[in-house]
């Protein structure tokens, strides 16, 4: 293990929307990206290009004198990278939010994780000022210099443990792509009415800023919360043809009604 | 029925969070508010004192010669409010998402309604420029002097019929009500473990907020959409003594992935 001051040069081990992310903020913040692997050359090509590094589709092929290595793949593909990386002394990280720690074990790594909790689509930028960036390592040292590198993109950087992690990942998916369902199945219906759904986005926004100044409990309001059956029902009648929405739409009623009046 | 050329004089019926938004954004904007009525004596006092007029608790008290009343009581009374209402010759409108025009069939008013689509919450003051305001009246002037008064507080003032209301309200308690018990479930459990609710806020508003960008559907992401099982089955495990949240993750990761896994 090398003893460096400060993180200064990056290997991205992977071309998706969170090496995406990761690398041009850290590029934008004066850290050198030197190099792209990605088993999909057109992939690596078109990162490398935006981070201005080269790239290879053979891991074996990689440089292996970057200070960190950052594997931003799926997380079934995380320990066949391990297991492939050979001669590194820098510090290596995965990004995942459910993958523990002991992913690493088998390995003589200099390890940690970094996991950046935002969600990431291709063609929406996301800035990384307020993306709370998560890390774990069971090395001070690297801890430390990971806080340090994560300090420089985000204003929010915490140490969390894999246990906490995961709690924190499951709750990411609920709030994220549950609530992001719910916009879908809305989206649909109001579309194949002919009703613009641009229409639901303030209350939509004022949903999550509501956040900022009161605890989601407290700001729970609806026909559920009112225990208002006639409306819920005329809901569920208007829902027949829709099954799936139905089901949601029944089961959330139902907790909301169970949580507010037992 | 009168012909005003436009609303000057309004009297709300209702003292809660509706009423409430509606009274402060209407003399906001130069319109008077001639008086409160609600059963509820101390709440009307309190709206009453903020909006400058006085306040009844007996319907039949009610001044007659406001241009328009705006009923924002909870849907299950409205029909009875009309029922008590007497010797007026100025718009009635009632506020309801859910509830069709139908309820004002068997009166002889001059009558609309009038749909601020947004959730209001005690101590949390929403601002209603960006709140779309929904119209339906059968009168043709009744509808135009309506939108005049809309355009004064909104910037999205729309007409609607009845039906297509009621998809907006159900879409409206999905997209809001039925996310901020996702919130709710989310915070109980970070709180539990000792999690910082608010590392999930820019989450959370990063989904909100990429809706002004791309479609819904195409922006979903997570364990389901990647039909990652191994990460779903672990969240599940995770839930076992959460059996409510349990059910929630388990049918929606379900038909997210259905739906884009077949």
């Amino acid at each position: 293990m090398n003893s460096i001051k400060q993180i200064s040069t990056v290997t991205l081990i992977g071309s998706g929307n969170v090496a995406t992310a990761l690398g041009l903020s850290l590029l934008d913040n004066g850290i050198k990206i030197t190099e792209i692997f990605s088993p999909n050359m057109s992939n690596a090509k078109a990162l490398a290009d935006k981070t201005n590094c080269g790239y290879v589709n053979n891991i074996g092929d990689l440089i292996t004198t970057s200070d960190l290595y950052i594997i931003a793949v799926p997380d079934k593909a995380i320990s066949n990278i391990i297991s492939k990386l050979k001669n590194i002394d820098g510090i290596i990280v995965h990004t995942s939010g459910s993958q523990s720690i002991d992913v690493f074990d088998n390995s003589n790594f200099n390890y940690a994780v970094f996991y950046p909790l935002q969600t990431f689509t291709k063609g929406k930028l996301v800035g990384f000022k307020d993306v709370p960036i998560c890390i774990e390592s069971p090395n001070k040292a690297t801890s430390d210099l990971l806080i340090q590198l994560a300090n420089k993109i985000s204003t929010k950087v915490v140490t969390l443990n894999s246990i906490q992690r995961q709690y924190l990942h499951l709750t990411a998916v609920t709030v994220s792509n549950f609530t992001n369902l719910l916009y879908t199945l809305s989206n649909e219906l109001l579309d194949e009415k002919g009703i613009d759904f641009s229409l639901l986005h303030p209350l939509i926004k004022e949903t999550a800023s509501k956040l900022n100044e009161v605890n989601p409990s407290e700001a729970q309001t609806g026909p559920a919360k009112r225990n208002d059956t006639q409306t819920i029902n005329k809901h569920l009648e208007i829902l027949q043809n829709y099954p799936e929405f139905k089901e949601i739409y029944k089961l959330l009623s139902d907790q909301i009604t169970k949580k507010y009046h037992g």
